[in-house]
């Protein structure tokens, strides 16, 4: 008996041992992690941030046997005299180090005199004009600069993913509207009758609103805003005293019949807005990232100042070369070999071919006004689906993963440039980008059409 | 009586509807001020944060009649291979446009060799390297990823001076402690008589200090943290469970006798560590704006948040043709030949010229052990500045600013590195550049000699 007993007492005592090493583990464990969660965190203003399209679907597309018409990125060439200035830029060693912090001179001045024109009206080079890294870091900077903790800004749906996690990490609320389109019923559809709903749009206003966000020409639906819709936009933040964040990206890419029209120079609108342009889509150079605010100098100041504490300046040799191709352009502007003329008119006729290629196996696609995106609603195609995972994925994201696996063609879904709420309304529809050199259209060309054969 | 009351009256009246104009006009004033100053306001997060040393002296250094050991911006040439990587690259297409966003493949992987070599430990290109904006777009990054309102960080003064704004525009309390040298009575002074004192620095360290910014080689002193100090700092960070975000950007720029020790390789670090390079100092080219964040994953996460919510990618070309640098010197690391040799070699040449011309004239330099500028005690001038406007200013500043007028040769003052409360510690210093070509020292030497000579 007394074997017995200190046997089991061992064997309890060893048990007791091993659970209690257990929890004394798992609680080293959870202490370590607990510590690292709390040290190691992430700081609160980009709690949930993390997430980006572009990076899984870009990783998607990788595939070199992939036809990416997915990212904004040109893959036709960039001017000549563009990539020229660059090369002979680099060779001179005061152009390789610090220039002015909110602007590189020669490319304030140009970015003003050629501003100068299309505003009718004087623009500071220095205090009027910031440039950033990329309409992305223009974007960043004005948000930063002017949003508060507590403020709303109003962010039309869809829209360039970046707006919602920017003005979220502002610590400010994204209130939505969205762009609808009435019935077509067999009728050409175009990125025009996509509007807002006027009364919809004033409802969304009130004392906390402290800016909208407005993309004209707009990505990913082309659309590109009337002068009576951009009033209505006006009347409502003058009458609300709200800024407007103007993300004009596409500023030069407007198709025949269509005219790219700037919010700021509205009456009463320049006090109260930041325009934004960029490089990368004005030149076809992407990769440069250069962009810029202009506005008035009681905004733009503030911009300065997050660009002081976040960056201090942008690349100086790319600054210098793009003011040079400023002024190649600006001095033949109404030539139609000028770039800002003569793109739009070989981008025109990708945007056809892309519609009526689309519209040849069935889609319907919403002939874009500007920029080089082109939406289709993809679900009258009735892709199976079925043995795609994730099945709680919007069904463009879904489409386009097994499109780009299946079919190696890739685009992006436009419910990528949702919230939450509103993912739905747009999950038919699939973007595809085609500022694309014609080799890239026809291998595109070539799966879209084997494959409505296929199901024919 | 009747008139002369009236016209009392009428004047009453009179003065009253003037007064009352007065008060109108300033109540409408005030009430279109206050709506501007409402909704024009930058947001809070960057109150107070407008002014900025660099851009008040800069402009002061423009005239080009004036000696600029300022800035640090390198007057040599950048070596010969980077700029003609820059050339080649820019002809290709597709380098010109976006590239993976949290760093170009090229440069990634080129960087997690070099420093796999350095670290003595694999390190994964995608995942534990951030390639930024320069050194300055990782300190933001960061500091937005990792600091929280509310939050401690210790800066060491003096201070690369973007560290106090962007810790406050995080939020977050800086918390200074000051570089002491001892009385030099006579003997040589050097970089590595100023040290922290260690009880002071434990004293720092509480509950709430969520990290340590370290700067080895450190500007503006020039100090090379000894293994010692940089043990002392690590074992306060491991007891207080402190992130330390170190800047390493003159890693290279070390002279004889000494050493550049990374904190993130002392036991316990790693995982605790953000280390900061500059491309803009590791092959002069100032210019690019391109750095990197090295560190774990767990954190190196947050920073590419930031990243990604802020800018997205950095140019293309830039990293391109920077990965490129690397290669070629990585190809030759014990040629000396090699840049990251022969550049420290180049200016330790340069650093003792220096040494010795401001000890001829009578003043006290610190000699530094690392980076490319020397601090020099210039209270012994004696420099008469009372003409000097602005007399609540530090004694350096009016310094600098008269030296650039009156002498043609412009320098930063050092309590531009010092928060508020620390200045008076360090107003009697004035920090020269010397990564600048022998002409441009030649006419610093003329300057400061001639200048000696009227004196005595
Ligand atoms: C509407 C819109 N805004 C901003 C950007 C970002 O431009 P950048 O590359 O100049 O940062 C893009 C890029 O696709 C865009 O489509
Ligand atoms: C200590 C220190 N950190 C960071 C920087 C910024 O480097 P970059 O130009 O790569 O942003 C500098 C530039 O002078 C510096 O001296």
């Amino acid at each position: 008996e007394y074997f017995s007993m200190t046997s089991l007492a061992c064997s309890m005592l060893n048990r007791t041992n091993l659970i209690s090493n257990i929890i004394f583990f798992l609680f080293l464990y959870c202490y370590t992690f607990q510590k690292m969660s709390l040290k190691f965190k992430n700081a609160k203003r980009i709690e949930g941030l993390d997430g980006n399209v572009w990076i899984e679907f870009t990783k998607l597309a990788a595939d070199p046997s992939v036809v990416n018409l997915g990212q904004g990125l040109p893959d036709i060439p960039p001017p000549l005299y563009v990539k020229e200035e660059l090369s002979k830029i680099a060779a001179i060693d005061s152009l390789n180090q610090y220039t002015r912090g909110f602007g590189h001179p020669p490319l304030v001045k140009a970015l003003s005199c050629l501003y100068e024109k299309l505003y009718q009206k004087q623009i500071d080079p220095n205090k009027e004009i910031l440039v950033t890294v990329g309409a992305y870091g223009s974007l960043f900077s004005a948000i930063q600069g002017l949003i508060d903790e507590g403020d709303e800004v109003i962010i039309i749906v869809p829209f360039y993913d970046c707006y919602e996690p920017m003005v979220k990490m502002a610590g400010a609320t994204p209130v939505y509207i969205s762009l609808r389109s009435k019935p077509m019923d067999g009728k050409k559809w175009s990125s025009s009758d996509w509007t807002l709903d006027p009364k919809e749009l004033a409802s969304k206003f009130n004392s906390k609103t402290k800016a909208i966000i407005l993309n004209t020409p707009h990505n990913p639906i082309g659309k590109v805003y009337t002068k009576e819709e951009l009033q209505l936009i006006a009347d409502l933040c003058i009458k609300h005293d709200t800024l407007c964040i103007s993300d004009e990206v596409y500023e030069w890419l407007v198709y025949s019949g269509n005219k790219h029209l700037k919010i700021a120079t509205f009456p009463g609108m320049w006090e109260r807005t930041i325009t934004i342009g960029s490089a990368g889509k004005t030149f076809s150079v992407t990769g440069w990232k250069l962009g810029w605010s202009i506005g008035p100098y009681h905004l733009i100041k503030h911009l300065q100042t997050v660009q002081q504490n976040s960056l201090y300046t942008c690349a100086t040799p790319l600054q210098e070369a793009l003011a040079q191709a400023f002024w190649t352009d600006m001095k033949r502007m109404d030539d139609p070999e000028c770039y800002f003329n003569s793109l739009p008119k070989e981008l025109e006729v990708k945007r056809d071919r892309m519609a009526h290629l689309l519209e040849s196996v069935g889609l319907k696609p919403v002939v874009p006004d500007g920029g080089y995106f082109i939406i289709a609603d993809v679900s009258l195609l009735d892709a199976d689906l079925s043995d795609m995972k994730n099945s709680n994925e919007p069904y463009d994201y879904k489409f386009v993963k097994w499109m780009t696996k299946n079919k190696k063609l890739s685009a992006i879904p436009v419910s990528a440039f949702c919230n939450k709420e509103t993912k739905l309304q747009f999950e038919k529809f699939v973007r595809f980008c085609f500022i694309k050199k014609d080799s890239t259209l026809d291998a595109a060309e070539e799966i879209i059409k084997a494959w409505s054969r296929q199901k024919s």
